[in-house]
């Protein structure tokens, strides 16, 4: 069902598994606890960067499906995405599963995009399990994006540094604890910033955007929800985000957190404004807050992913950063 | 409802609008007539090609949606991408409309992609209208995919053009005359080619799998058809398919015909295997095949488009190519 822009799922939909897989380095930050499933080894046992990623993504799969008691013939639909150009990472990592596969670009939202766009497969009963999955790589999106990691490029105050993880959350049509109450699919927003080592800024116009139509058109506020957690602003983004939102009368200060502030030690892991990548907030949600969901820890949580949708084309063409947010109200019950 | 890998939508999802642009190559070519519109200066007046890829989706969804008697905001949500790196034929293209965003990749089948994508949305009671786009460039393509245009490099013989084009189909949730009934959701398929020149024979396999999957879980035959059409296998890849099928004791070489055959005349537009690109099938299903089901001269089509799923990256690497192909159904009633 829709209200203004807020889509409501009618049938019950819930989080059946979940699994995430980091490298050492997130491994070894604030939620080392939580990352049970890291790589020692930033080739992930592979040859080049881009195969390393293809395995993350693979594993964290493979994982999700076995936690969920199924197999990968059980999953109706994979939804995913990634970084890479061309989406390589899922477009490799998943086609041994032989799943239905649809591939989506969200840039560092894919994990909000890829939820709800299989849980909307699953509204319509045109699915009875889904996989949603996304992944990025500190090295692979490092030397495609930036510099070749041998130049050792000086990073700048204000970017963030690419997660190296996956998320994968496994679907189903029907009852569970943790449950896909409602979603909204984010506009793209561009407010002219053109440094594209500032992509918090770049993207926290979207998130306000989203998260604002999403409190209006479901007639809540922040205070009914317990945590309202962004993907990967970083902490120059998110004071930006917090700061839009006050001067339209809505105050998340106390509840809001994001997940690239949360996956790195700010000072002592040399990450500067915070994490980033798509596997930013998609190994944050599977590895603690949907636990947390399921331990009642949490009980009502927006999970708001944004992505920056340029390309180094576009950045050089002298182009603006446009961005998206999308939004997943995840509940416990 | 779901039976087997196919998706039957129980609520009517009809077509309501589409629209098609294309470049000069394309408008010169054996399909002139239904392509009215199209840019005579592959620019399309802007400073670069990938400038140009974005104006192309632009306008394409601009004249879909006025043709729909219907203004942006009463589109629901857009579902699209490209072939450009980050998809930001798309990001960029759309950015100004204001609608709900879903990004998409699927090589050259996100024309299927996004229509599939976009009826489960409506059949979820998640949105009343949709619009489903796509785009490609020949010269965007050419410079990112393979050399710089100026390098004036020789293309193989098995080699396929890049069709500078769009294509834009506005759903909605209701009855009308042309309506998607059924959809297949493709696996990725992989049969070990590694020749970048030779995207058809690697294409070729998936819109096999797909199309058998599709006659076997509906019960139906190739004669209860009247075109089975592929998106862009070209003339290599369609005499793949037809004898994959043969094989599995399906005869579609009566009623089989592919986008990438029918855009170019082969000879004289110099052409080698045919076209090919995102924009390929979508300008040619837009243009063509759109108009003649709403015109009742076809009944029931299967549109197949099929995509390539490597990068430059991966085949610089040694892998081989991943490919993928989406069936939608579509009947004038």
């Amino acid at each position: 069902m829709r209200t203004g822009s807020v889509i409501s799922f009618e049938n019950p939909i819930s989080v059946l598994s979940f699994s995430a897989t980091v490298g050492k380095k997130e491994h070894e930050g604030p939620l080392k606890e939580y990352f049970p499933d890291y790589f020692e080894d930033e080739f992930c046992g592979q040859k080049t960067f881009e195969k390393a990623e293809m395995t993350l993504q693979k594993v964290t799969v493979e994982r999700a499906i076995k936690k969920a008691g199924l197999t990968p013939s059980d999953i109706d639909i994979i939804c995913g995405g990634d970084l890479l150009n061309q989406c390589t990472g899922s477009n490799y990592g998943l086609r041994d599963f032989n799943i239905p596969f649809v591939g989506m670009y969200g840039a560092c939202s894919t994990m909000a995009l890829s939820l709800i766009n299989s849980a909307c497969f699953l509204e319509g009963g045109l699915a009875n399990h889904t996989a949603s999955v996304t992944s990025s790589h500190f090295c692979s999106a490092e030397r495609q994006f930036r510099y070749p990691l041998e130049y050792g490029n000086q990073r700048t105050p204000l970017s963030q540094w690419t997660v190296t993880g996956s998320g994968c959350v496994i679907l189903k049509r029907g009852c569970g604890r943790v449950k896909i109450k409602n979603a909204l699919i984010g506009r793209i927003t561009d407010f002219g910033i053109t440094d594209i080592n500032n992509m918090g800024a770049a993207m926290a116009p979207a998130a306000a955007d989203t998260i604002k139509r999403f409190l209006v058109d479901t007639g809540t506020t922040p205070d009914d929800y317990d945590l309202i957690l962004t993907g990967d602003l970083g902490f120059i983004g998110s004071s930006l985000l917090v700061r839009l939102l006050k001067e339209d009368g809505i105050d998340i200060s106390n509840l809001h957190n994001d997940c690239g502030m949360m996956i790195y030690k700010r000072k002592s892991q040399d990450v500067h404004a915070g994490g980033s990548g798509c596997g930013c907030s998609a190994s944050v949600l599977c590895a603690k807050i949907l636990p947390e969901l399921k331990e009642g820890k949490l009980k009502n949580v927006l999970f708001c992913a944004t992505g920056a949708l340029m390309s180094t084309t576009t950045i050089f063409q002298g182009e603006s950063i446009p961005a998206i947010a999308h939004l997943v109200n995840i509940a416990s019950e």
